[in-house]
């Protein structure tokens, strides 16, 4: 039996009873035979908190201080967890992400991790502990100040252990049972994924499937460690994300599965001239206020105006920033107008399958069309379409397309498309 | 302008408007020329929520996990404190008694300092920070642990930091004007004490003054830093702890002040053999339970017998323990049985005066006999007499002896003895 990285989030150690049914399921791990390494994010709301003390005594906080306030819910919950571990009898030591040896560059609030050095956690495992490591905090390497990996961190602190130890697998425990060929919120006929390759994994992440975040996929890939995504309450077997397939039954689905994201606006620079170098000058204004854009689409120029529109998608946190990069930058552009639209959603289907399977543009695009939804923009990958649609016809449309690929729960026949069945 | 440690209790950070009201205060001693250090606690009532969480996880917590969870209190308190310094416009950093090099021995939840390497906060002070550090916590030395320093453990940081930093002055800020004369709860007339040396100061704390905690004191007085005891609140001069008086008016009086404690109880062991080693025996078994003992008396044996009874005073919460501890060790002794009183109180009269004046005890004795008050054991430094008496007699007891040395603050005249005056 091998080393395992468990990862439990901030839901699933919510209070003293969680925290007790979380250390439960450690202890089964390690009477199992498995080097334990566990990595917990902050209690419940204990992060909401600690940002809202700190925006009290401060509207711009530091980002090294912000660091420092925010580390401190990690270190609250390992210490429970390892203090409740022991409480079954089991030896268990808990570490700072700077104990641990997670090193990382100095950007605060959003650090990078660079090397991960886990000889006290290495220790801690030869002596017979169960190792508990805060998530989401490192240290930075040249200053040594405390740093946080920014959204999703204790995935990829749990990512980064595991390909340091050389584990057998990294385990993210949530709320929900795995990754799902839609979010069951919206399909209800949705199913589990019992198995998906990594790449078809960073295409539905980054096309707004929350389960796991793109930046922990991407680690994991590099260093090959397999990720085993499933609930901290049942118990049952989630969603493997490797390079191979898991287990006997499983074969890989054209069609992995169908995300959506409405947390995107489209900003329209109209009457553009269009000349070489304008879109250069656009992007670079906005990439110049570090925001980070999806999908671009450029009109047909008019023949008569010499006028061309840009249009691109943007999280709807940052669009105020982009607007005012772009109107400060209006002049050197010579653009006539800007048009801010926060009302738009975007349906992405994701499957290796699709690249070999020309057919499958065309059935989502019916599939769409049947259901009455327009589409505005489109983006497409090797493994992967998008569409930007009306905000209110993303239920619908994700819905249908679902449906129309055969992934539906009660579906007998899944699409099949020349010789790999599913 | 030298260098100042400022330190300041949870009470005083226990909410934003707290830590935002202490960062002006702060950055007034900045203004003022200073180099400044300030040492944190944890904001109010966070330290007790985190043992209520532990207890609800683990009714032992083991002591590593334990101070790994307390010490993300100061955590959250010293990182706001940085915050609201920087947006009144100052350059502030925060750091873990770790990083500041607070450098302690291995007992976890009562570690002593062994070492401070302030390196990085020196670092930070040179480039214009205001420097912000945890109190109550520090890192081991042999296993790079965190560790606490146990109850008042900030106070001591602030002092091994000035001390380490050869700062002019340590500043305690608190939520009283200073050191009094006697608890101001009990003693209405009790005056605030302008200056009082390190020894004084020492007994005081020793006989239940609570403003300065003896090991703080102990510290200052080996490394001769001057602390400053004073309110966060009012902003007025507190009181001095120093081995020279500071200031024109001040003069060393003759009594400092009369503490009280009944936080102990007291055992007696009855019908011991009047014969060599039976004491050590006695006080070989308390120690060996690691229990702190305060007052001894042993009774003059009873000539018909050959038996004689001890008796000595403890911590009420400790009280259990050492009553198990001679139990088990009840046949090797020999004694008859125990009693245990928790209904007991301890004054004691400290001045550095009373060594060179005899009268002193008398009078103290008068006092209390006057005041009807029953004396049940007697012990004496030579700048110390302390007595027990029931806990009801207590705060009558106080008050009188209060009086009958002129401590009251509208009394005319201090009692003279011999040549120093007050």
């Amino acid at each position: 039996m091998g080393l395992v990285v468990q990862k439990y989030g901030g839901s699933s150690v919510a209070d003293a009873e969680g925290i007790k049914r979380v250390a439960k399921r450690i202890v089964e791990a390690k009477k199992n035979g498995h080097q334990v390494v566990v990595v917990v994010s902050a209690m419940g709301d204990t992060t909401d908190e600690l940002i809202d003390l700190a925006e009290q005594v401060s509207p711009m906080p530091a980002g090294r201080e912000f660091d420092m306030l925010l580390t401190a819910g990690e270190r609250i919950s390992m210490a429970l967890l390892a203090m409740a571990i022991k409480n079954l009898g089991h030896e268990a030591q808990s570490f700072t992400g700077s104990q641990a040896g997670v090193i990382t560059d100095s950007v605060h609030n959003k650090a990078r991790i660079i090397d991960v050095t886990p000889g006290r956690i290495r220790t801690a495992l030869d002596e017979g502990n169960i190792a508990i490591v805060a998530g989401f905090q490192g240290v930075s390497q040249d200053k040594k100040d405390i740093t946080t990996l920014g959204r999703g961190g204790s995935d990829t602190t749990a990512v980064a252990l595991a390909a340091a130890l050389d584990a057998e697998v990294c385990e993210i425990y949530t709320d929900v049972d795995g990754v799902f060929t839609a979010d069951p919120r919206v399909v209800k006929k949705a199913k589990k994924i019992d198995w998906i390759s990594f790449e078809d994994m960073l295409e539905l992440a980054a096309s707004g499937s929350k389960v796991l975040l793109h930046r922990c996929v991407e680690y994991a890939r590099r260093y090959n460690i397999p990720i085993h995504v499933r609930s901290s309450f049942s118990g049952l077997q989630g969603t493997w994300v490797s390079n191979e397939p898991t287990g006997d039954k499983v074969e890989q689905a054209i069609i992995s599965g169908v995300a959506h994201d409405t947390s995107e606006a489209k900003i329209t620079v109209v009457g553009v001239p269009d000349k070489p170098g304008e879109a250069a000058a656009i992007f670079r204004a906005v990439a110049d206020a570090e925001i980070n854009i999806d999908m671009i689409v450029q009109n047909v120029s008019a023949a008569s105006t010499g006028l061309t529109d840009i249009s691109f998608t943007l999280p709807k946190a940052e669009g105020r920033r982009a607007i005012d990069a772009l109107e400060k930058a209006k002049e050197a552009i010579g653009f006539d107008s800007l048009r801010y639209d926060d009302q738009i959603g975007k349906i992405s289907l994701v499957g290796a399958g699709m690249k070999t399977n020309p057919g499958v543009t065309a059935d989502f695009f019916r599939a769409l069309s049947d259901a009455g939804v327009n589409i505005e923009l489109i983006s497409t990958s090797e493994i992967r379409i998008s569409v930007v649609t009306r905000a209110d016809d993303v239920n619908e449309a994700v819905t249908a397309v679902h449906s129309a690929f055969g992934l539906d729960s009660d579906s007998d026949e899944a699409v099949v498309y020349g010789g790999t069945g599913r």
